[in-house]
């Protein structure tokens, strides 16, 4: 895998770069669509590709792990031949979904013990297991196994925690070091920088992680219900510490806004449920604003969804049916609402970087936060 | 609106033909899409034109006239313009909602009493007003307001029900006669034969139908939970009277069995919500068979969901993998397994045309049958 940076905004951290994988480049900044279970809510693969224009997916090592299970996954080739998306994909490692979904888990040194959340079956996860699964899964960017700390996190837990994620990561390193790639194409690690909210212990985290040398790196345990201010903080923070020359990626963030203000604080990697979980209840995200579809001023409304953004759903479907389908719980109004959503998220990264590259990236940053953000 | 014949089967009643209206030609005999709320369920519209090729969907008056209501529907220019679909609509009348679905339903000479199943509010339609109403919505093909009886039903009942589907028609046929056109394009009225399984009944039914001499004629009242042999028994008998150079439509019918039998008695258009509502359950109804995909048989199951159909979600997407998203309620399950069935009941109609054309119709028929029922 490479990364180059293409172009460093002057007046802020943001950076333009392109990855290269075996599954095709990425150009950063970017925003990865989630899809958990193999498939990104309500869109079919061939709206993510011509529509969304997503460069790369996620997939879920806990979700895949259960269902459809390895031997299919194995047996198909890899989840890109399996559920038919021939670009890059990242796997998360599965810890989250442990800690938040899974009965009985109970974490120690060794790795962490869980009850399935769908029939209760019984399973070990272990930082070479969980590296071996993703090989199986057959990501081109494989997560480290960690710890996520809830919000808010007692300084003891979180340091406690940071050391078993370092730990966890060492075997990671091992585990990825002596196996090799499942499927022919190149599989990496990107270990995550962890700490909570305290500067001392993401100082020391980053230090850590970035001492690895690894292609890539992460950062985890934020946007997890702490104020934004904690979020930016520690993100710029870390970012000052994570190699300039590998690319940074800020897991689970987020609104519109986040992004922004973390590319400019130097992120080039995002991924967030927000954008297609929110369509789904009708929130709309728009080159103009923030829109609930549900409510009863779009009833009458003939315009298109965003006649600014472009894109096919988006310019061919008023609001007034968008709001029919979603009051009428019809599953066109989610598909059409998700495909919007991630097509504004793609068009967002897309034109942070043509700022960045122009140099134009603050000025550009803070007006566009304050219409994004907006409630129309 | 015109309708030439092209092909009669030698050993059959089946015909082919070609029905214009002034959104396009439909080829006949065909099966139309039920697009109840103004979508055809989990199918986007590019979906049903260039996958399924459909070339005329359904609307339904009731969910219509209740949500989004004929405000907004006169706003936009009728539904084709509301919903962005270009091709010819048909409009079931209601009737048989506001028996099944609406509260306090009191049915009188006049019309219909029923409260929303909605909100509980209360409405009324009369023949008059559901033409009316359909002539808001934009439909190509009006359907007349009639008592669809439900089965077992008395012989009473039936004879005083059709007898006042009757009367209505005399009023739906004057309604129709001096009002205009909503939009500019034509709108034709379809009356329906109704009588249960009563052939005395049917004959009168098809003989005062048939005297109405509109553009096309309906059959109701079948697939509502009596045996196939009566179902065709109807048929064959009401197609015996109902005029041969207009289009016969058969009413919320049915399998791919009963669709290829009744074409065989010499019916030519076909509406059911089975292949989407199927589809969503998991059922799919293929060139080899029908496949319950939950069955634990297709989990590894890589083999494309039918590679004989053709059409891009049927090719490109595995067993293994559509079993995978229905068994975990993806969305997407959905939307693959209803473009899947629709693309199936769009072939199978096309196929039988092409078996008219060439006077083979009879003997593929009774192949197919056999076919396309079993179980895989």
């Amino acid at each position: 895998m490479k990364f180059e940076l293409t172009a460093n905004d002057p007046k802020s951290s943001a950076r333009a770069g392109v990855l290269q994988t075996d599954h095709g480049e990425i150009q950063t900044p970017i925003f990865m669509p989630v899809g958990t279970a193999g498939s990104v809510k309500a869109v079919h693969q061939r709206e993510l590709e011509n529509d969304v224009q997503a460069q790369i997916i996620l997939g879920n090592t806990y979700h895949l792990y259960l269902r459809p299970g390895l031997g299919v996954l194995e047996q198909a080739g890899g989840l890109h031949k399996f559920n038919g998306w021939n670009h890059p994909i990242l796997t998360d490692s599965g810890g989250y979904q442990v800690y938040s979904l899974a009965a009985n888990r109970k974490i120690v040194e060794e790795g962490v013990t869980f009850k399935s959340h769908i029939d209760g079956s019984r399973h070990h996860f272990t930082p070479e297991n969980v590296m071996d699964i993703q090989r199986s899964i057959g990501a081109d960017i494989i997560m480290a196994f960690d710890e996520c700390t809830p919000y808010p996190c007692e300084y003891g837990y979180a340091k406690k925690s940071m050391e078993l994620t370092h730990q966890w990561l060492t075997r990671c390193v091992n585990r990825i070091q002596t196996t090799e790639p499942k499927y022919g194409y190149e599989q990496v690690l990107f270990p995550i920088v962890q700490g909570s909210v305290y500067k001392d212990l993401r100082e020391q985290s980053a230090e850590y992680i970035a001492s690895q040398n690894q292609p890539g790196n992460a950062i985890g345990g934020l946007s997890v219900g702490e104020p934004h201010e904690d979020m930016y903080a520690m993100t710029s923070l870390v970012c000052g510490i994570l190699p300039k020359d590998k690319p940074r990626y800020l897991m689970g963030v987020g609104t519109p806004e986040n992004i922004l203000e973390c590319i400019a604080l130097g992120i080039d990697m995002f991924d967030c449920v927000m954008p297609t979980r929110n369509a789904r209840n009708g929130m709309l995200f728009t080159t103009q604003g923030i829109i609930n579809i549900r409510n009863e001023k779009w009833k009458d409304d003939l315009s298109p969804i965003d006649a600014t953004l472009g894109g096919y759903v988006s310019t061919f479907h008023s609001k007034a049916y968008l709001r029919h389908l979603i009051i009428n719980k019809e599953i066109l109004g989610a598909q059409i609402a998700s495909i919007h959503n991630l097509t504004f998220y793609l068009w967002l990264v897309k034109e942070a970087r043509k700022q960045i590259v122009a140099g134009t990236f603050a000025e550009w940053k803070n007006k566009m936060v304050k219409t994004v953000s907006q409630r129309l």
